[in-house]
């Protein structure tokens, strides 16, 4: 069986080093030639909208999935209208547009931060005299890590913010006051079977996620559960997704959800009895979902711009380092580093010495 | 850094698996085009001892390792003349020939089973005096899972026995009525760090290994720590090593070394903080070497001749599967799978459900 996968990069790599034990091959599309998932896959190298390469693309995989929702849609189109493709089309036509994905929540009665379409300054001028400051203009379509984003802070700003934008399609968020950041990451098969990680606990800076830890029996647990399943079961959805969330005064507001497997939940190739990779890869082949049991304590920490010395890393008792394989550049994700540990205190320690690495070397 | 491994099939396959989220890159020799490693390394397509090759693989490979013992002299001497090769040849020579190896144990101090060397039917006439019926007529050299081996049940059959051995230098080993056989896996580093796995409690039939599972607190495990360490050090050995031995009424008696990752160690990929496969990666690296710590109760069953539908494999909870890409053949390893459980209960629960699907495959 080969699964095919639009973009070779780090998630691409996990997948496939989750897949070489289920018996299965690889081939990627990434226009990049040193492409993280490149030496554990055929690869095709050249432009992610090739027709000619998504043509071979097509033939060659039994099934396609993408380690990134910015597909363009004639190209899900095309994939879809020659092999099965997973997760389906229209959950990356939803998560490409915040609008969309905002309306989507709405709709499905989940809570979000105060929100608005703005296709103008006078737009813009209007929806914050109902939402207040601060708040944070985004672009509706391919932003992630914090780009394409602008803070509002007072009316002064509101005509340099929309400015910057440079008239693009966009949204106002309204700030909410949460205590913090939580994700859950969960699976659904073609046959509907569904299956959920233990909430992640996230932390990021500069627009960046830094760390991720497992939430073993947290009181948010379900509710989080009920939200991703209203959104796996409108979507008809088959893979692993991942549900942003902030949590304000115990209650959940969806921020975004990602038609993939994702960043915070890297913690689970040590720290749970089955990774959000094989899972994502159990789930488009209908194969019966792996338990997402918690292993102990887990976390993960993220290195962005540059790599700590691995002598000095791996001498931290239950730290596991996963490279991607990727040349150090200013806020680029080049690893992580998981830990794992039967003790909370031992799993504190060592997370706080990975995240002093991760600190000491940060480009970002 | 780019890891040279003789050899590409699932044991390099699984190294090479551990050695990505390192950063490592890997180039294999091996004489089958459909050798497991090969998606995931570079592959030269040759003999083992193909000259022109073995210069590619020294010239490419930063440290070179093997997937078995069976390594000609010459190629390993050719190697180590060129680039760094671990474990050392030494520990090649003695694991290569069976007499050489039982007398290192007894150099040693280490027990094993009566045992003399074989030229000749008056050696073994002689010597089958002393050490009693039955008892098993081995080749010195290149035996592995039961072949090159007869059991001799009493003196009628002296004659026919010498006679399948064709004339090769040979050692005859007296049975020994043990309730048990376990190994241990240890890793030792350049700089002399050691680090030991739990026993494993090992399963053969038919001289193949069935089962493997991991012996927390095993009251044996501080003398098999003491009898490992003894072969590391009088061998300056870098890498990971196997011993396997008989326990017989709580005494421990040395059967034989790998010098490499051993199938009764795959329990560790899951069921350990840090696998055989990494660890071994990590001392030919003299990088510091992982926890190996058990994670719960762990255990693994090979799959001989046939696979279990994968279907009803993974529904097993807390089963992990782990194919090697080699068309099923009779006696031929073509997968395992390990369990891993907090509860002792589920543990048994879902091995004996693993064991039951092997042995309605098993074609050995």
């Amino acid at each position: 069986m080969k699964i095919g996968i639009l973009g070779g990069g780090q998630l691409a790599r996990m997948i496939a080093l989750a897949g070489y034990p289920l018996g299965l091959k690889f081939i990627v599309l990434d226009p990049d030639v040193n492409a993280g998932a490149a030496g554990l896959s055929e690869h095709l190298l050249g432009a992610y909208d090739d027709a000619d390469l998504l043509a071979e693309l097509a033939e060659k995989a039994d099934v396609v999935t993408y380690e990134f929702e910015n597909v363009p849609a004639h190209v899900a189109e095309f994939l879809s209208s020659h092999t099965q493709v997973y997760p389906p089309a229209g959950a990356l036509a939803v998560a490409q547009d915040r609008l969309l994905e905002k309306n989507f929540f709405k709709d499905l009665g989940i809570r979000t931060a105060p929100f608005a379409a703005i296709d103008s300054l006078a737009d813009l001028e209007h929806a914050m005299g109902e939402i207040g400051y601060p708040a944070i203009l985004k672009s509706r379509r391919m932003g992630y890590d914090g780009k394409g984003q602008v803070v509002i802070k007072s009316v002064d700003e509101l005509a340099a913010a929309w400015q910057s934008m440079q008239g693009a399609a966009s949204i106002v968020e309204g700030f909410v006051p949460f205590q913090r950041e939580v994700s859950i990451i969960a699976a659904r098969s073609p046959s509907g079977e569904i299956a959920y990680y233990p909430l992640s606990k996230n932390q990021h800076r500069g627009g960046i996620l830094r760390v991720a830890e497992c939430c073993t029996n947290d009181p948010e647990q379900t509710i989080a559960e009920n939200y991703v399943s209203l959104l796996l079961e409108k979507l008809d959805y088959v893979g692993v997704i991942a549900l942003e969330l902030f949590d304000m005064n115990g209650e959940l507001l969806a921020n975004e959800f990602a038609p993939r497997v994702h960043n915070s939940g890297h913690w689970t190739i040590e720290g749970a009895e089955t990774s959000q990779f094989e899972n994502h890869l159990r789930a488009i082949l209908d194969l019966p979902l792996g338990s997402t049991k918690p292993r102990g304590y887990a976390g993960m920490v993220n290195f962005i711009g540059g790599l700590a010395d691995d002598t000095q890393l791996l001498s931290i008792p239950n730290a596991h380092l996963h490279l991607y394989d990727k040349a150090p550049r200013k806020g680029r994700k080049v690893a992580h580093a998981t830990v794992r540990a039967d003790s909370e205190k031992q799993y504190r320690e060592a997370l706080q010495l990975l995240a002093n690495l991760a600190l000491a070397v940060d480009e970002s």
